[in-house]
């Protein structure tokens, strides 16, 4: 095909990790646009905040005093969206009635926490060099291999039964009291995207359920691998796109930065693993501090493109804490970053309207988007 | 099982219509909201505004003058997401490649219509007597039944192959060029949804392609009609909930409206048809009339219950346009209604981070939500 037809014409794009369509409508950014406009974030914060319930030695909302931690802090949020006990739930057993088939529901509980990137009120992850990026990424680590399955094949050594309840720095991971199906590792960022705190964080929620989107993604990964041999769907997506180098971002020899071909938000990053991952218990030492480089790279970019603190939710699919052999073993780790912003630092994406009621709909290409992040490299536009 | 148990744990419900789950956590209301607030609905509009490209009389972006229509009006969308007329696109064969198995496209032509709900620019469907909403479920009906497939069992009398170019007040719902797959009939209300004007407006996309959100409804449609004898997923849903009246918010001889099971949006509701109607053009006279009177009092109700005007992205769903006779049987008229609000006027409820990631993810239970819109009735809280 030749290059650039598709800078032209409205297509669909197939997604073949959630096996879906997203419309792309390249000529429709000419559109202008009188609607709403996002606050900018220009205002200039304090590193340490007495009222800020993240930062060290503060008190937060149920009382608990924060440690003078100095890198991450980790704790149990204390407005969990699931918890570890409840009342029992018994299904309505299924008698044939409509309520017992249109009506259906399952109990969940789990445990969510809360973790801080940096002791420091005022930092993003785009203001934090790589070198402080990977305590992120080790306590991440951490707290996902506590919580696998003892007899998961991710685990090397045999665990210790008895995990300190604290580890340095006050970090709250202990043993949960059961074992979890899932833990999704994510980040909001910015007021756009839902987050009530500055202060840079982010949260886990581990849950006695598969959810979702991890289930669509895992449905594909197994069929491709079935279909092609034993092949990894991402393994050979980051191959593909590193040769093309259309869409890339920034890369290492360990991970590959993209805008993905069927990306949905306008500058939608994925960061794949080259080489068969299953979770982040796989990397290597090396490979976690390439990972903490790529992230550093994107968050600055991010920022760079608007000069604004770039808003984005940012999240981490790898193997379930529990599963399957082959749920394991298909399981890719990557990292999906979605960042509303299309136009400028006020002037955001909308998903609404056709997008909820029918389908995912893009205007810039992923091809125009990946150019103007990779031509956005360099030093962060503001000075510290 | 006994009532109001799962007001106070966390589970998931069930979505039979897309075949999904939505994580529920009743208990979260109780969080500190400290975040962004929207701006609210204040300002005084006039009935007539002379830079609005939407106000009867006025001139539009590319040069046309709309005509000084007197109820509704459909003009071709001057940034449409489709064309009509594109280069072709054609595929990369599948030639065992990475390539062609990961990068996948289709070309994709359409129309895109904009439809005027009524001439005064400072209303909205819920400032709108039921008689004033009819006919715009009228000029829907018509736009629909142009675009129909000519061979399809939704047409009753033959089609008149001459469609005229305009109808009566200057509508432009010429035939279309080629037969679309899909009409997808949506409006986006309010700043925080996206809508760039606020003169009461809505959109059409018409496609080539069936989009994601209906072909997903469909699938799951007419897997339950083949499973249970015939019976139609969601006249089997509006007949229950018709008789439990927990999730009710109101309803009349023709449709259901409430918060259905399985809502992910605080206060969302599905309004159904609660006998089989495959989509606008199978409602008699007295249908539309008793759709108008459900789209004034939930619209009104919405506007009452933050005492704002309420955001929100609503749709129909409905057979497609040419389709196989299980598809165009199995559909099921229905609109949904996203709105964003979650506990004011002016603080919204974010589908982000886990959301995004994992799993759509609400607070307060459907019950409640029906129960606060129920309770909402009466006079538009605002006089005119
Ligand atoms: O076409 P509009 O009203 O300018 O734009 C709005 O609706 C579209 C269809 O839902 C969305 O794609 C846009 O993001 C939204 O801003
Ligand atoms: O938990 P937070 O940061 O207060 O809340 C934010 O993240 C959650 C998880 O993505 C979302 O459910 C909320 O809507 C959002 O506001």
């Amino acid at each position: 095909m030749p290059d650039g037809i598709l800078d032209d014409i409205s297509h669909r794009r197939h997604n073949p990790l959630r096996g879906s369509w997203v419309l792309v409508s390249p000529h429709r950014t000419k559109r202008p646009w009188q609607g709403q406009q996002e606050e900018s974030a220009k205002s200039v914060l304090p590193a340490y905040d007495p009222s800020c319930y993240l930062c060290p030695g503060n008190k937060r909302a149920q009382g608990d005093v924060n440690p003078k931690y100095d890198s991450t802090f980790v704790f149990v949020n204390d407005f969990a969206a699931v918890k570890e006990q409840q009342d029992e739930y018994h299904l309505p057993s299924d008698n044939g009635s409509l309520e017992s088939r249109l009506l259906r529901a399952e109990g969940t509980t789990g445990k969510c926490y809360v973790i801080t990137f940096s002791p420091e009120h005022n930092l993003t992850l785009a203001d934090m060099p790589a070198s402080s990026i990977l305590p992120v990424i080790n306590t991440w680590t951490k707290i996902y291999t506590s919580h696998l399955d003892p007899r998961s094949p991710l685990i090397k050594a045999p665990k210790s039964t008895n995990f300190p309840q604290s580890t340095t720095n006050g970090n709250i991971i202990d043993q949960p009291m059961q074992q979890f199906r899932y833990m999704q590792i994510f980040e909001n960022k910015g007021s756009a995207m839902g987050c009530s705190n500055p202060h840079p964080h982010g949260q886990i929620w581990t849950t006695t359920s598969l959810p979702e989107e991890p289930a669509i993604e895992l449905v594909h990964m197994a069929q491709y691998r079935r279909d092609h041999g034993g092949a990894h769907l991402l393994e050979d997506y980051a191959k593909l796109e590193s040769e093309k180098a259309e869409r890339t971002v920034f890369e290492n020899n360990s991970f590959w930065a993209g805008c993905p071909w069927w990306a949905t938000w306008p500058f939608e990053i994925m960061v794949v693993a080259k080489s068969h991952k299953r979770a982040l218990v796989d990397l290597s030492q090396q490979e976690k501090e390439d990972l903490s480089e790529v992230m550093s790279e994107i968050t600055r970019r991010y920022d760079n493109l608007f000069e604004t603190s770039f808003p984005y939710s940012m999240g981490i699919h790898q193997a379930p804490l529990t599963g399957t052999d082959e749920e394991i073993e298909c399981s890719h780790l990557h990292l999906h970053f979605y960042p509303p912003l299309l136009r400028s630092a006020t002037v955001r994406k909308f998903l609404v309207g056709y997008e909820m009621m029918a389908e995912p709909q893009r205007d810039i290409t992923p091809e125009q988007a990946a150019k103007r992040l990779r031509d956005c490299g360099g030093e962060l536009y503001r000075k510290r």
